[in-house]
């Protein structure tokens, strides 16, 4: 079985230790063993939170109607999808967003842009703050002309899926861009990725998806599905799951706060509190480390022994990153849920980032946890506000920031960050692993070629 | 009494007939002695539906208090306000944002901006759509200072209000124009007036009026509060009371639609619905039809029959207008609730306007019925959708569109109408009441010496 895996291991430099896969899917037998059967459609575990709906929607067709699925697939209008597209057909697949059975039709598209949560129809509400739309352009809509049911193809001309009962609807780029970022200034990377330049018209339907979505880039096995981490979470014996949303490397003042939640949660009465580390996946902006470096880097943090690899599950969240800050942060706590996670750590500026056309953040620091704390949705959530670590001079080590003797502590920004690793010097003592260090090294002198002028950041989550 | 109100009569050209008075408050003295007390603080009707949070606010102090409270403002520091503060002052202290009681701190804006909802400490929701709240400016915030409470003072010099336990915090001024409008295109009537110019901070608390908004302009009597309205209400027995929000003169297209309203209501089984016919009275665009001229047409178009007095509450809702609209027609339904509607009249493009930068309308069309039959705490109202009306010509009157004969009918739009009353010609005979048309064509020949390019919009409601 490992060899399988090492074999479709693509990492950039080097192939992946045996204890890489120990620390981070200790259970990754079973989930492999657990996607040769489809998943049953209703998918309750009574010891975790339920998910949103009450039931976790999978929308992958069971593989006898496959080959079936396929062929009709082919009789019908196309629309070719983006790669970020397929991630979304992807994270509806799995049931990420439940109870959404597919591409938002226009009720549930402006049940978003308003409310940032859905009415169901026993009256309960769900959060859903970003909007999970399909765009298409004049011609294919015209092509699709009256037909009932579409089929969704990748950039390679395979069917990926069947978008059914399809409702064809305006896309008003502007509104949505306004309602869901707070501003429209040019810029925003999923806005110039997957908006602007996207079609005029948007299109809803429910998925049926042919195949489980797969990347073929060596870290498709850490992608666990919401029912393969609930069913991890249950194997662990979890009583408490919480889950940090990631998508930077981890520096040790993480660590410190994973740790010290870990630490609370045994305090309050918990006996098994599990840690899901969570790096997003999807699209996210150019000067983002990307997955791969990100992956190698977290493998490391492990190795080190920073995070303890039997309280900690390490898998890769599929969905694409908006950057669109305290809306996107209830996106991020509502999809954890549905995986089975009752905490959720919520830092500063969380899916935030700097102003496109302006010298100053694009939200306000605190808005995030303001924001994920009140909303609809949410409310069986529990929010766990990310305390400020910093660099303690006094003890050679990464700490709670005191205010009391701030002289003591260094932050170590960003910038300071990227420009040690590009130097290729070294960071205090104890702000990161020097083995996760290394990979930073190594990534920013990768880029040095190419990446005159760019500035990447790296240190917030 | 009658006199009294008369003398205060501003109207621009001749004072109002006595039927006026008769048709439009005809409870009008029942009224004003209500507010020679101050209203019980718990004000509940159990015959209308209940007011948003159980209780209709009320935040005018009692008179006894009132000269105490007078003396205290003066003692504290200031905060000037401008005309749009003041209308907001008197929509909170009567209530109709209930249970809002004063303008909003910052879990309310931030509940409002992405939630379009306010949870209440019982975790009931209630609608909160548009922001209401207070800037001030760097100077301002720095004389405050750690106050607790501050003064308003209207632009004469007068103490308005005191509003208690204040908290300041940043006034994110795109976002707030993204999320409210869905674009933050230059040009927008509201947020040009009151925020792209206002300061960089709000200042939330509870309000204490010290004395009932008054603006002194003859028709202060036709601003009932929720209180008189529902009082009224009780005391015609309406067990329902359909809401008809309005910006622009009547004509018989919504005299139609009222009318037919109430026939629906009466086939559902109610016994004396009655119409509230509740034109806006704060804040409007420069080229909507102002206040006193629209309330001279609603005279003259009740004056010809078209609408029964006996059935018809005409009255002033004091706030201001965003044009934001399917955010906005939100908060024009909420507000309603908590004057005792439980049934609201909605039509196309409600609250909406033209984009200030593109030739196209801001808003789809249905948006606004869309939103609002989803919005979170308006569960309980129920949204009447507006049947299109034009011109019938095999009829000579206006009536229902009949999508089979569209060679039938004329659609007047604002262009046309304008251009008619401009010129001085008649629309087609059952478009307008006579006397209603009359005081549009007087209206529109006083603008001709100041209004060259000027080109004001007078059908939409």
């Amino acid at each position: 079985m490992a060899t399988t895996i090492t074999s479709q291991t693509t990492f950039p430099s080097h192939s992946l230790s045996n204890s890489f896969h120990t620390h981070f899917a200790p259970s990754f037998k079973i989930s492999l063993a657990s996607k040769q059967k489809p998943y049953p459609r209703l998918r309750v575990s009574n010891a975790l939170i339920e998910p949103d709906g009450g039931r976790l929607v999978n929308l992958v067709v069971e593989e006898s109607q496959r080959n079936r699925k396929r062929r009709e697939a082919l009789s019908m209008p196309r629309i070719q999808l983006s790669k970020i597209d397929v991630e979304w057909v992807h994270v509806l697949s799995e049931g990420w967003a439940s109870p959404l059975s597919g591409f938002m039709r226009e009720t549930e598209f402006l049940q978003t842009l308003h409310f940032n949560s859905l009415r169901l129809h026993d009256g309960s509400v769900v959060n859903m703050s970003v909007p999970i739309v399909l765009a298409i352009d004049d011609e294919q809509k015209h092509l699709i002309g009256e037909s009932r049911d579409v089929a969704l193809f990748d950039s390679q001309g395979n069917p990926v899926a069947i978008l059914k009962d399809v409702e064809i609807y305006k896309h008003p780029k502007e509104e949505r861009v306004a309602r869901t970022w707070g501003t429209t200034a040019p810029g925003l990377p999923y806005a110039e990725e997957a908006i602007t330049h996207a079609g005029n018209w948007l299109i809803g339907g429910d998925l049926e998806v042919i195949e489980a979505i797969k990347y073929n880039d060596g870290l498709d096995r850490f992608r666990l599905s919401p029912a393969e981490l609930r069913e991890e979470f249950t194997r662990r014996n979890a009583d408490a799951v919480f889950a940090f949303q990631l998508r930077n490397p981890v520096h040790n003042g993480h660590a410190l706060l994973m740790t010290d939640t870990r630490k609370r949660l045994l305090e309050m009465g918990y006996k098994n509190p599990i840690l899901l580390l969570h790096p997003l996946g999807g699209f996210t902006k150019a000067d983002d480390v990307p997955l791969n470096w990100r992956m190698r880097q977290h493998e490391k943090v492990l190795e080190d022994g920073v995070l303890d690899p039997e309280t900690t599950v390490v898998s890769i969240f599929p969905s694409p990153m908006h950057y669109a800050g305290p809306t996107e942060v209830q996106w991020h706590a509502k999809a954890r849920i549905n995986a089975g996670a009752n905490f959720y750590i919520v830092g500063r500026d969380p899916a935030g980032m700097g102003h496109p056309t302006e010298k100053r953040d694009l939200y306000d620091a605190d808005h995030g946890k303001k924001v994920l704390s009140m909303a609809p949705g949410l409310e069986r959530l529990n929010i766990l506000p990310f305390r400020v670590a910093a660099y303690d001079k006094t003890r050679g080590k990464m700490a709670f920031f005191d205010p009391s003797r701030p002289q003591d502590f260094l932050f170590i920004s960003g910038t300071k960050m990227r420009t040690l690793a590009r130097n290729k010097e070294s960071p205090p003592d104890g702000f990161m692993c020097p083995g996760g260090w290394e990979v930073l090294v190594e990534y920013y002198d990768s880029l040095v070629p190419s990446s005159e002028g760019r500035t990447p950041e790296a240190v917030p989550v």
